[in-house]
């Protein structure tokens, strides 16, 4: 196991393992075992290109990811309504973590909303005393909901429901299976500008991940406008 | 569109729309037209019978439900594992409800968990003062943290970061569309005594609207130790 | 239940059932109660079209439709290999059908395959004595096949061996469910000049019936290039 | 690549790759990595039981397998019926192959339906003379169909039509790339007696390689009733 990419305040991806590469694209691709390929050229580059461009997205399912990931609940959720993949999240309901951990933006990323509903942008506040007044406040709500966690816990009321009052900003750890052709439309879709930033930031390591078993692919998927399959 | 079934202290289930019902089950298992049936008899029964405990699961894809949910975060991340099913949310990433609504359990369904990972139960806490006491903690944390989001909301920040400090507990709301199969499914794990008390109330009422549209297969269903398919 | 559309010599298309339309697409998006629209306007309109154009796509999901379809096997093939879908079809493992249908092209859909591996076209075959040649070939097989069919049922060999020897070209029947999302990139890839005439022309009559239960969402797929969502 | 498990008169059954193991199912159910296990025990394979007896199917979808296949036409649709798995096949729209086989039962498994619509069941064809003549038929349709088929071509028509012709006891191959909670449910359905023979042969041969990947979890698959996650 690598020792992964850290991401925001608190924030981790690892590849934890994968099966294939490049090459099982193109094998999967002619199928038949006498044109069986064993390395890469030109020539199964050019197919690659031409299977991403016409949409034939099949070949890319042979290949698989399992990563490891820690991001905050809002983040998960967002992750999680990709459906072709596999997902394996700790549960509060049985489980109380040593340390509870929660994301708050820092300088860099702190943001508003501009525009309007269907048209938003978002600019940077540049403010240091806004910026601290409102990291201030998430980790004063943080501290609140982390105190009354384990007040409920040591009143005996159950883990399930102790939960309830745990913010959306809290961190989360779950194993995620994906093949390459969910994982390309998971890159289309989160690492882009109209994302949110927090899950566009585990997006990027994803990606980095990604191209490292499978750079040709990756670097296609680049070239060819970052669409989804 | 009928009123809906309350549940829990905010919370709704309502079927806005469904297509088909116990016949298309038939129907679909028949394919050929030739041996098209308008009316359920004893044999058309049988064979939704003997589908169910041969696991031959295809034709109970063929009846669709659509449904409204409004229900605690936390329940929803439950419900958004079924992945062989539709959801759109409301997102605050772009909307700030006229109302934040949370969750907390009233005297009946207040309970502490005994036992060990893997064998827990639960039992019912009686004492009238603790259960104040859990009510009035989790209340106070859902004030500071309705508070704070306002107030972050009032700083400039974007809602998206806003939303962080916002607990589980919060109501939000969704559309589910599903099939029969997937379903049967979920009221096998739902509607089930492992399952967490609140999604379990909720599954009642998805089985409620489940059975209006579809009675000979929910019955069945029962019958057959509601299994998945 | 309509009269259906035929398709190729012996083909059908036929829309049994179907739930929702293009407001419930703009409803889903909406999810909210509050904003619940009851008919379709520009505002709506707009809606999609932004939908589309952003690939938001699980709205789309919401529509589903039931179809009955007979079609060559080959063709049946290509269509299950879209798998958000649901399919029953005819099995000749226990029903013998009363007359088995087998598909020859007509004169107009005569074809040769020009080009090199990766960049096929066709051109029309128009010598009418060639083109006879070819239709009598197949019925030929045809006829060998479905005669020998039914001596080995005559000789007492199962049906599930007995059909090993019928060709691709024959008709079968299915059950097909869909919803709007799946749909579109069915006709994305089937009703399209890289798509095997034949299958082409089922997609055709799929894209007929899709128009008349969301007229707006398939006027919209057409002015936006057609993609998948 | 290992030589792989012929099947039938001509097909083949050959594991290509795979991701994970037993221990991936153990620690994916436990996700967090402080309890990370990196060998087998018993209390592992208690794990894993507790997971199969309570259809927590979602851990050993981060197990994957990817198959070479080459099998009958008409036991690759029943294949491709398994819709949570990902297939790339042979296209004979673009492909002629250097030789056409096709499936001949031999002996042993030459058979007869009895019983009922519902209720078959198959028994042994045991008169050499009848399953001569049976074998005899089939192999007559195959060579009539082989050679047109190459008249077709000759005559210069489309492969795509050409192939109409062909019997669906024709072999085909494809990759097959599967997660262990899918693939259990294949063997679930398939290495049964209810299903035919001859996919059954294949099944056989997958749960050998299924086993040697993950022997635990097959163990525990067999001690607890073959059921489908």
């Amino acid at each position: 196991m690598t020792l992964g990419i850290k991401v925001l305040d608190h924030g981790k991806v690892d590849l934890i393992d994968a099966m294939g590469g490049d090459l099982d694209i193109v094998n999967a691709a002619r199928v038949s075992f006498s044109s069986y390929q064993s390395e890469m050229d030109e020539r199964a580059e050019g197919l690659i290109n031409f299977l991403m461009k016409n949409k034939h997205a099949t070949p890319f399912e042979h290949v698989t990811y399992k990563f490891y990931v820690k991001c905050p609940i809002f983040v998960a959720r967002e992750w999680f309504r990709h459906r072709w993949s596999s997902f394996n999240e700790m549960s509060m309901r049985y489980y109380v973590p040593d340390e509870l951990e929660f994301y708050i933006p820092e300088y860099d990323s702190m943001r508003k909303q501009v525009g309007k509903p269907g048209n938003y942008s978002f600019e940077p506040i540049t403010d240091q005393t806004t910026v601290s007044f409102i990291q201030g406040l998430m980790s004063d709500v943080y501290s609140v909901a982390e105190s009354a966690y384990y007040d409920l816990l040591d009143a005996g009321v159950a883990k399930e429901i102790a939960r309830s009052v745990l913010p959306v900003g809290q961190y989360t750890e779950f194993v995620w299976t994906v093949n390459l052709r969910s994982l390309l439309n998971f890159l289309s879709l989160r690492n882009d500008s109209h994302a949110q930033l927090e899950i566009r930031e585990f997006a990027k390591a994803i990606e980095e991940f990604a191209e490292s078993i499978a750079p040709v692919a990756l670097k296609l998927f680049r070239d060819n406008g970052r669409e989804a399959l």
